[in-house]
C-alpha cells in the first residue's frame, strides 16, 4: 500500500507560476490530501480562486506556522527551478517543518537528505539502489499496457496520462499510473524518475514498475511517458521507456507550436514520428499509435477544434484534447487495441 | 594529452577466455605497451603463441613478483566476469602491485577504488562528476563523425571502429577514437562509459566526449557505438549516442546469425533496422548509413564472402568483414559522405 498523506505545499511567491508545476500537479491529480498552501504573497484567498483550471480547493496561508495547525503530514517543495536548487530562504522554513515532526517531500534534483540531517525526506528524484536490467518479465504481463510518448518534451504527457487514468476510473476500469517523472511520482506516492538512473538501468527501471503495477492485475496500465524520441537531451530516456515499459499501444502526444524543440532541431512531422515510434517498439514488441493527445493551450476553441480535426485527418487517429474536451476518445482508442 | 603507461595484464587462468575480452582489446588495439600478461596457467609462453589473432606480441608470466621486473606502471584487471565482481584471490595481488607502486586500472563494475584505499586506481566505468545535459555544441564540430550502430549488442562495433581508424591513420588521416565502454577506453586510455551515466547526462556525456575529440582538429572523428535500437535492454544508450555524439555517417555492424537477440526478441530485419536508426537521428540531424561492417566469425572463406555480397545486395551499400578482410570499403564508404 502506498503511505497517505496530508500535504502542505511550500511555494512562498511562486505559487501562481509555471514553475511550480510539481504543487499544480499534486492539486489536480493527487491521490492525497492537500491542506493548505504556503505563499504569504497570496495568503487569505484560495486555490481555486488563483488557479481555477486545478479543480481542487485549498486555504493558502503566509507561514509554516499557519499551515501547521492543519495537522498535515508532510511538506512538499512546491517549485521546480530550472536550475534545480531550491531558493536559500525555504531551508530554514523546511528545517522548522522538520522539527514539528513533518515528512520533506522533494522533486528537485538538489537531494535534500543530506542537508538536512536527522529529518525525514522524501527525494522524489533518487532512484533505488537496488534496479536491476531489463528481465523481459515485462513482456509477459497480462494487464494491457499504454504508454505515453511526445512530438516533444513538456508538452503534456503527465497530464494526458492522468486524464486518461481519471476517464478509465470514472468508468470503472481498475487502472494502475505508472509515474516516472518526479511530478507524477508526488501524485502517485510512488514511481521510479527514469531520467535519475544510471542509463544501463533506465529500462529495467521502467520495467519494474510494470510489473509491480501488474501486481494489482488492474485493466490498465498507464505509463507516464518522458522527453521525445525528437529531443536530442532525452531521447535515451524516452527509448529506455519504449522498450523497458513493454507497451502494448501508444498515444502521441502532440500541441500546436512550430517552434523549434531545441536549437536547430525542428518539430518532427507528426505521421513521421509516429512511424519511428511504432517502428523502434517493434524491434522488441508492437505497440502502435492509437490516438493522438493534443495539448491546445493558447488557441481558441474554433482553433483548437479545427487543429484537433486536422491532425485526426493527417494520421488517420482518433484525437482529442484530454484538458479542454475530453479523454474518452483516447481511452475508447486503448479499449478497443488488443494486446500485443 | 594522455597519460602513457606501461601495462601488467592481470589474466590469472583467463586470458584464453573471451570474458578477458579487455586484455585481448588492449593487446590488439591499444596505444600503451603490454609489457606482460600474468597467468601461471600459460606461464613461459607468448601471447601470440595464445592468441594469434592478437597481433601484438608479450610474455606471459606466472606471478606478479615476475612482472614487476619489466618496470610497469600499471596493472589491468583484464577481465570482465558476466557478474562484473573480481575474483576474491586476485585482490591480494592488485593490493601487492599497489605497494609496488602501480597504478591499478580495472574496467569491472564493482569499483576497486574504495576496496584498495591509499592505491591509484583507474575505475574505467566510472563516469566523471561533472557531466553536462546535451548543450547542441556537437551539432556545429567541424570534422566528419561516424558513429557504429548495430542490429544486435556485442556484435563487433568497437571492433569495426578500431579497423576503420587503423585503416584511416594508415593512409594518413588524422583520426580521433571516441570511446564509450570500458575496453575502448583502456585501449584509448579515456572516454566515458556511457552505460554508466545517468540517463539525463547521457547524451550530453556523448557530446563533451565528440567536443573534446574535434579540438585537436582531426580529419574524422570515430565515435564507439553500444547496444543496439533494438535490444530492449540497451536501447535507450543506443539513442543517446545516436544523437548526443551528433554524427555525420552511421556503420552499421551487424553479423551472420539468425538467434533471437533478447528471449522473444527476434533479430531485426537489416534493411529495417538501417531505416529506423536513419530516421530516429534525421529527427535532429541527417545521419545516413553509409556502408555495413559484417562480423562473420565463425563462417568459412566461401561463405563469408557469400555472406557480405548478400547483405550488400540487399541493403544497397558496401559491406566488409574489417578484421577477416579490410576496413578499406568502409573507411572509402565515411570519406565519399558530406558533413550534414
Amino acid at each position: 500500500m502506498t503511505e497517505e498523506r496530508r500535504y502542505v505545499i511550500l511555494a512562498d511567491g511562486w505559487f501562481a507560476d509555471r514553475h511550480a508545476k510539481t504543487a499544480h500537479g499534486l492539486i489536480a491529480y493527487g491521490r492525497d490530501e492537500v491542506v493548505a498552501v504556503i505563499d504569504s504573497t497570496l495568503a487569505g484567498r484560495n486555490v481555486l480562486e488563483v488557479m481555477p483550471g486545478l479543480r481542487r480547493d485549498a486555504p493558502i496561508v503566509g507561514t509554516l506556522q499557519a499551515a501547521l495547525e492543519l495537522s498535515s503530514t508532510s511538506v512538499l517543495v512546491g517549485l521546480a527551478p530550472a536550475g534545480g536548487r531550491l531558493p536559500g530562504e525555504w531551508m530554514d522554513t523546511l528545517s522548522g517543518a522538520a522539527e514539528a515532526g513533518l515528512e520533506i517531500v522533494s522533486g528537485l534534483h538538489q537531494r535534500l537528505a543530506p542537508e538536512l540531517p536527522g529529518a525525514r525526506v522524501w527525494d522524489v528524484r533518487e532512484p533505488p539502489g537496488d534496479v536491476p536490467l531489463f528481465s523481459g518479465d515485462g513482456l509477459r504481463v497480462e494487464p494491457k499496457v499504454a504508454l505515453t510518448v511526445g512530438t516533444n518534451s513538456a508538452i503534456g504527457k503527465m497530464t494526458a496520462t492522468l486524464e486518461v487514468e481519471r476517464a478509465a476510473r470514472e468508468r470503472g476500469f481498475a487502472t494502475e499510473f505508472v509515474a516516472t517523472g518526479q511530478t507524477g511520482i508526488v501524485i502517485a506516492g510512488r514511481g521510479i524518475c527514469i531520467d535519475a538512473v544510471v542509463s544501463d538501468f533506465a529500462a529495467g527501471a521502467a520495467e519494474q514498475m510494470v510489473l509491480r503495477a501488474a501486481e494489482a492485475s488492474p485493466d490498465l496500465i498507464l505509463v507516464e511517458g518522458q522527453g521525445s524520441l525528437a529531443h536530442p537531451a532525452y531521447s535515451g530516456v524516452t527509448t529506455a521507456l519504449l522498450h523497458g515499459s513493454c507497451p502494448d499501444c501508444l498515444i502521441l502526444c502532440a500541441d500546436a507550436s512550430e517552434e523549434e524543440i531545441f536549437t536547430g532541431v525542428s518539430r518532427p512531422d507528426i505521421r513521421n514520428i509516429t512511424l519511428l515510434y511504432e517502428g523502434v517498439a517493434a524491434l522488441v514488441k508492437p505497440a502502435p499509435v492509437v490516438a493522438v493527445s493534443l495539448n491546445t493551450t493558447g488557441l481558441d476553441a474554433d482553433a483548437a477544434e479545427r487543429h484537433i480535426e486536422r491532425v485526426s485527418e493527417e494520421t488517420g487517429l482518433p484525437a482529442a484534447d484530454p484538458v479542454r474536451n475530453s479523454a474518452a476518445p483516447i481511452l475508447d482508442a486503448i479499449l478497443r487495441t488488443t494486446k500485443t
